[in-house]
């Protein structure tokens, strides 16, 4: 049986929702008051679990510290206190809700942890809101 | 791979577990404190999460202030600031267990969102205690 | 300068917010739904905080221990998995509102802890509303 | 004695720290990435506080409801899901800190709320960063 | 569709990361400052699920106090308040990481659980770090 | 009125209660398993809180990315994955209570803090005990 080890980060964030195929009217009635103008913003959490053997020499899945670092440098040093819409490249063309800032960070993440661990994203938008990539 | 989408909301509640077709003594040995027969109560939180593919023209699996509003209309109307035992339909007869009251939410929502989602509750009776719904 | 040590408990219980010298309109037009006749509940959570000099041969204001057990012994015996208005004897004349529950149990505590302690009492009813006695 | 009866709100929203009376490189040195020109956002979790003796009718200091209410028509609907530099009147000439945001508040709830009581404003704009006004 | 019923307890403990089979050169380069000779420790949150069909009779899947009960006579008393490294039979040859804890403490209670019972183990180490066994 | 500004913070350590004066029956005694020979730990969060008057050009009482810096620099990397008793200069004849230990820490820090502010150091050693210095 794999063993699930998590980490969890966070990061501050200005977005918008907004599809640019509709116009503002559409977007208004479909996202409401998260779809103004001049943006708002969220204390994201992201959690990222490592499924996986623990190694029989450290006792690990993975270390801790390393996620660690690797959540700062590929995804919080592009995403805390930045636009996601404006200051990212991925959220150009993408819609940034939270089921997609969290399959981007999954893809983002994915290609720095080898391929013998499984790995998902949980990521709080508030408090109240969350989302997990994949489901299961 | 699908996204799961869920949404917190809470009520505030009073019960007691109690099996009619036993004695007031095996009530009280089997359920404790939890059968005080004037009630105790909580402040329950419940987590409904929805489980799809992303709406490639929104980038929700579901809106959250939609799922809102199902919550509130379906489960907190009948449930806040009631006596789960007295003032609903649901536990005249079935003991209202964390267990059950998660099944009883389960098939009320079940109704009001498509079968193409997967639906999960999650249920804290305190912050100690939860049960989730199904648990797979 | 002093030091407050506190100590926290919870306790789940039943209420109705009620004045007797109203009728069933009056009290439903100030109270809403917490005035259910049936009652709702609440998990309560009460942090009992003791000001004065650490003693310099323990490095205690107060032993938490010693707090936890008169807590305990003299407040959830009597409030745990209790209807307040029906099963204490503190609010048969008193409506049990957070701030009445608040100044109740500083009173029983008052007398269980020297005076050379400041007493003070923060009570959650819910994590969104709570109240403080004193105040100062 | 008086008891502090306190209701916790949030809101979501857009900021950043500028200083118009300085050049770009003077406001990055100062106030470093939270001077980001795309903004960046916060979940603010505001605790108000109002301090008086309890009304011996209702046992209440203040009734919550209305001071959700309160909290809500002059607070929430000017500063959630809005860019606080861009969207409010409040912030045209002020640096939007977490202390201004919660003097802003104190000030707009001082005007609603009867001047026998005492106000108190905590503002989290992260977890682990928060204010109080006035500090005593 | 079975529900899964849960448990939070703690325990307050001391360790240290150390593979006796390297030198300390190594322990350190791989262990970092969780390697201190001189111990440091946490407050361990532990969540023992219990995966199974509510009994007809009384709506529990497992009876939360009896749960609450095994966990203390066969965990807590063995690890709380407690140096994990050398108060401990567990971890005299085997490394007390998160990951190891959580599998100990799942076979610890596996034997005193019906196997008609799937159980799971969250080890919260911090707030930010936390293991899942087994991770599905 | 003035502003408090605080920054939470948190260390990993273990301890001991023991005071060196008294014997070792004495000591299980009055401390109990806190007092437990090869020692226990605990994730301490420490919330520092400076007051003041904002400063009109930031808007900031004071810069909480240099009271992390301060804390970081003199609290944290000598407390942080330590053991208090054995491996710091300040709990050599001290007991390290929570109470002693928010002192120390307060005494370190109004080195570092103009004396113009006042400051304050809340110390969290469980979720359910914390201390406060000065209390008032």
């Amino acid at each position: 049986m794999k063993v699930a080890a998590s980490r969890k980060e966070h990061f501050n964030a200005a977005h918008r929702l907004y599809n640019p195929q509709w116009n503002d009217e559409k977007n208004s009635a479909v996202f409401g008051k998260c779809s103004n103008p001049n943006f708002h913003g969220h204390n994201y959490e992201v959690i990222v679990s490592v499924i996986g053997e623990p190694d029989p020499d450290t006792g690990y899945v993975f270390d801790m510290k390393l996620l660690s670092d690797l959540i700062t440098e590929h995804v919080l040093t592009k995403f805390d206190h930045k636009n996601l819409n404006l200051d990212t490249i991925y959220f150009q063309n993408l819609n940034p809700t939270a089921e997609n800032i969290a399959i981007v960070i999954w893809r983002i993440l994915r290609q720095h942890i080898d391929s013998k661990y499984e790995l998902k994203i949980k990521l709080y938008e508030t408090e109240r809101n969350c989302v997990e990539y994949p489901a299961h």
